[in-house]
C-alpha cells in the first residue's frame, strides 16, 4: 500500500519521512543500506550467541551489550517510524510494522518472562526487509520477473498443490493401513514389532511420512518395514516424483515467454483480463484504462 | 461417460439428478461445493482420531459422533445417487460409485469385525471428488493443460518409464549380485557380516534400493557396504539421476509448446491425427467432422 | 551395425533368419514380442527365486523347474541364432550377442561351481532386448527424439560430466582434510574420535560421501560431525545443487527446440556438419551427399 | 587476463613459452594434453594412497615414489612457469599460480612438520587445469554457453540465493524455537529429552538443517521430533522444495533462447548494453564500438 504522505508543516518530520520511508532519493538509499547492514550484523550476532562455545566468558558478555545495542537501535528505528508517519496504527498492523516490533519485543518480555530473549532469533524475519530494498536497485525487473512468472502461474500451482495435498493423503493412509497398527482403538493383544509400526501409527506420522518421501527429502527416520509397505512405497516414490517435477515445467515455461514478452500483474478493473504489457494504458479486450502499476509500500 | 439424464415423469427425481449430478447449474455447483466441504472435514475427523492424544475422553467420543454424522451423510448421499440415476449398477461399479462405497463401507464393517472401522482412512479417496468439482471453476483449462501436456507426453513417458524400470532392474541386480549374499541356496558356511548384506539378500529389496536411491529419496536404511558397492552405487546415482531428469524436459517442453497453441486431446475418427484446436470442428489434414470434445463423469 | 543375410540356398535358414532378426515381417514381430514376454517372465522368476519365502517347498521346486525351461529355450534360442546368422562370432562378440550368453551361462555354471546358478540375476540384462524392439513400434519416433537430445547435446553433457567430477573430487579432498583423520600415514596418538570422522579417513569413502551428497540423495551413512565440515556441506550442497540442475535445462532447451525441426544425428561426411533436418539428402553446408539413416542392428 | 609475451631475445625462453603457456600450436596442445594426463594421473595416486589396504607393503612403497615423481615434475614446471614469464609475481599471485604451489608444497611442509604431505589431496586442485584446455578444444562453445547462460542469469540467480539464504535462516529460526532447548542461557531445570531436540539447540545446527532440508538431502543426522516441528518441516519443506525449482526453470529458459541467438558477454563501454552478437563489432544500440573478446590467461 502506497504510504502517506506525512502530516505537512514539520520540515524535520518531512525529512525524517523521506529518509526512513522514501526509497529513491540519496538519503533514503544510504538509510536502506544502513538499515541491511544493521539488519545483518544483528542476525549473525543472535546466530552466534546461539552458539555453545559462545556461553563462556568474555563472548557472552559482548554478545550481550552487542544485542542489547541493536535493539536499542530498532527500538529508536520502531519509535521514530511510529511518530513521523501519517497514520501509526496503519504501520504498526501492517507486515512490516509487526515484524519490526517482533524483533525487539523478546529483548523486553526477558525482563519478566526468564528465557524470553532467546526468542530473539525471530530477529531474522527482519531480513524480509531486505525484499523491499531490492525493488530500488538494478533487481527490480528480476525480482519483478520471479514473482510474476509465479503469479501468472498461480492457477496452475494451485492445481498442482491441490494435486499432491490429495496425492500425500492417499498415500498416508494407505501407507497407515499397511505398515501402521491402525492407531485406532485398543493396541493389538501381543503389541509385537510385526503388527504395526510405530512410524505410521497415526495419521499425522503418515502424512509427514508421505511429504519427507515425495519430496526426495528421505531421511529415513521414518521407514516401511514390511514387504507390501516397500513396494508402496518405491511406487508412490515414483508417483510422487512424477508430480513432482510438474511445477518446473510450469514455471520454466513461464519464464521462457515472459522473456519475449515483458508483461505485468495488472489485470484490468472492468474486464478482469490479465497479461496486459508493461506500457499498456488500455485494456486490450474492453478499452477501458488500466490502473498504474502499484508499488508495495510499508 | 457421460451420465444418462433420469427417468422422467418424476420432477423431485429430475431435480435431485440435477443438484447431485449436474454441475453447472446453481443448485448442483451449491451442492458440489458443500459436499467438497464436507469431504474434508470428515477427513480432518478421520486424521485427527488416528492421533494418541485424541483417544482420551472427551475428544474420543466427539469424534465417534462426528465420524457416524459423517458416515450416515455419506451413507444417504449414496443411497440417493442408487435411486435417482438411471442406470445404479452402471454407478455402483463406476471410479467414483465404488469410492463412494469404500468410505461408508468401514464403518458398517465395524459392527461384525472388531476394528473395521479402523479402515476408514480409506475415506480419503473422497477427496479425488475435488478433480471433478475443478472441473467447472476457472481452473478447468489449467488442469486441462496439465492433463494434456502429460497426454501428449505420454509415448515418450512410456518409453522412459520402460527406461527406467530396466535400469532399477539391472542395478538391482549387479547390487544383488555384489553387496547380497546372493539369496538362493544356502547361507554361507561361516556367515560373516564381510560375505553379504542383507539389505540386498533379495531381489525385492535391492529393487526397492534402487527406487529409492535413483528418485533420490535416499532413505538410507538400506545402503551399500562394500567398496565395490559404494562404488558402484555411485556411478549408478549418477546415471539414475541423469535418467530421471529427463521427464522434466519432456514435460516443460511440451507445457512451453502448448502454451502458444491450446490444442485438444481428441484425434481425427477418419485419419487419427491429434494435436487439433480446441475450436476447431473439422480434421485440419482430412476435413472430416471430429467428435465434441468428451466430458468425463461419473 | 546392420546384419548381414544369411547364406541363401537354405529356405529354412532364411526363414528362421527372418523370423527372428527381422523385425518389420509379421513373423519376426511375434517373434520379438513372445521373446519379450518369455524375457520378462523369467525376470519374474529370477527376482521371485531370490525372496527368502520362496526357498522353502513347493515354491523352490517349481521356481526351479521355471528357471531351467527358460534356461532351455534361451539356449535354443541363442543357438538357433549361432546357426543362422552369416557370421557367428560376430553376432557372438556383439553386445547383444554376449548378453544373450551371460543370460544362460550361470545355470551351467552351477553344475561346476555351487552356488554359480545364483548369477543368473544377470537374466534381467536381457531386458534390453526391448530397446530393440521398442525401434520397431510406434514408439520409435518417442525414443529416438530422446535419443538425439542427448545426442545432440553430448559436448554440453560431457562439459557437464568432466565439471562435476571436479567439484566431487575437491569437495571430497576438502571434507577429507577437514572431516578425516587424514588416512595416509601413522594414526592421531590419541585416536580420540574428535580428531576425526572414519567416514571421511580415505578419499574414495569421501568420494562416495560426496557423489551421495551432491546428487540429493542423502542415504546419512557418511555425515560431517565438525562444525567446519557441517559448514562446508552446506555449501557445498548448495554449490552441486547449482551444478546439478545445468543437465535439466540443456536438456529440456533441446527437447523444446527439437520439437520444431525434427532432425537427425547424421553428419555430413565431407563438412562432418550435424543437424541435417530429417528428410535433408545433401548437407546444407557445403552441398556434398549424406549417408541415408542408418538402422543399428545385432 | 592476457599474459604478456616473455622477454624477446631467448629463443628457447620464447619456445617453452609457446608450449607452456599458448595453446593454439601443435606444441601448446601435445603439452597440454600430456599435463592434464599427469594431473590425473597424480589424482589418481592420492586418492590410491589414502585407501587404508594401500599403507601396507608393497604399494605404500610404490605410491610413495609415484608422488615423488609428480612432485618433482610439478616442481620443474613451476619453476619454469616462474622463469619464463615475464612478470613471475603476477604468474606466482595468480589463480592458478597459487594452485599450482599448493599441488607441490604439502610434500615439501611434510619434511618439516610429520603428516604435512597427507594435504597432498589439493593437489586435486589442478584439475581445474582442465577447464583452461577445455576453452580450446571443440567443447569451447559448449562450455562457453553455459557460462553465458549463468552469466545473463546472474541478477536472478542474485535474487534467488538471497531468498534462499533468508527462507533458511527464517526456517532455522523457527525450528530453533520450536525443537531446540532455546540454545541461549541456562538449561532447563529437568533437561528431559521432551523439552528441546539437541540437533537444534544452536543457530548454526539449526541452518545445517535447514540446507540438508531444503535441498533435499536429507542426511537423517538431524530431525525434528515434536508434532509441531514435523508439522513445520513438512511446510518448509514444500515452501523450500518450491523455491528450489526457481533456478532450473531461470537456467533452462535461458538456455533455450541463447539456442537461437548465440551471444556474448560483453558489454558495450558506452552504454552498458549487453547480449552482444558474438561477431558484433559495434554496438547494436549507441554504435560505439565494442571491445573484443577477453580471454582469460594465466
Amino acid at each position: 500500500m502506497s504510504e502517506p504522505p506525512p502530516v505537512s508543516g514539520s520540515p524535520l518530520r518531512e525529512r525524517l519521512h523521506e529518509i526512513i520511508f522514501e526509497a529513491d532519493t540519496p538519503a533514503g538509499k544510504t538509510f536502506d543500506m544502513a538499515l541491511i547492514a544493521m539488519i545483518c550484523a544483528s542476525v549473525a550476532v543472535v546466530v552466534i550467541s546461539t552458539m555453545e562455545s559462545m556461553q563462556a566468558e568474555p563472548y557472552a558478555s559482548i554478545l550481550y551489550v552487542l544485542e542489547w545495542l541493536f535493539t536499542a537501535l530498532f527500538t529508536a528505528e520502531y519509535v521514530i517510524r511510529l511518530l513521523i508517519v501519517r497514520r501509526p496504527a496503519r504501520y504498526a498492523t501492517s507486515f512490516f510494522g509487526i515484524i519490526d516490533l517482533l524483533a525487539i519485543l523478546p529483548a523486553f518480555i526477558g525482563f519478566f518472562v526468564p528465557g524470553g530473549e532467546r526468542l530473539l532469533v525471530v530477529r531474522t524475519l527482519r531480513l524480509l526487509r531486505i525484499f523491499r530494498v531490492l525493488k530500488l536497485a538494478r533487481y527490480l525487473s528480476e525480482a519483478a520477473a520471479l514473482r510474476e512468472a509465479l503469479y501468472i502461474s498461480r492457477h496452475k500451482i494451485a492445481v498442482f498443490i491441490t494435486t499432491v495435498m490429495i496425492v500425500v493423503l492417499i498415500s498416508a493412509a494407505f501407507m497407515h493401513i499397511v505398515e501402521g497398527n491402525y492407531g485406532v482403538g485398543p493396541p493389538d493383544e501381543s503389541g509385537n514389532p510385526t503388527v504395526g509400526n510405530p512410524d505410521f501409527d497415526s495419521m499425522p506420522n503418515a502424512i509427514y511420512w508421505a511429504v519427507i518421501t515425495m519430496t526426495t527429502v528421505g531421511y529415513g527416520d521414518v521407514t516401511p518395514t514390511t514387504a507390501v509397505g516397500k513396494g508402496m512405497t518405491a511406487i508412490l516414490v515414483l508417483v510422487g516424483y512424477s508430480l513432482i517435477i510438474v511445477p518446473t515445467g510450469i514455471l520454466t515455461a513461464e519464464i521462457s515467454q515472459q522473456r519475449s514478452r515483458p508483461i505485468t500483474t495488472r489485470s484490468c478493473p472492468s474486464c478482469m483480463l490479465e497479461g496486459h504489457d508493461r506500457d499498456a494504458t488500455y485494456c486490450k479486450r474492453c478499452g477501458q484504462p488500466l490502473e498504474p502499476e502499484r508499488h508495495a509500500d510499508a
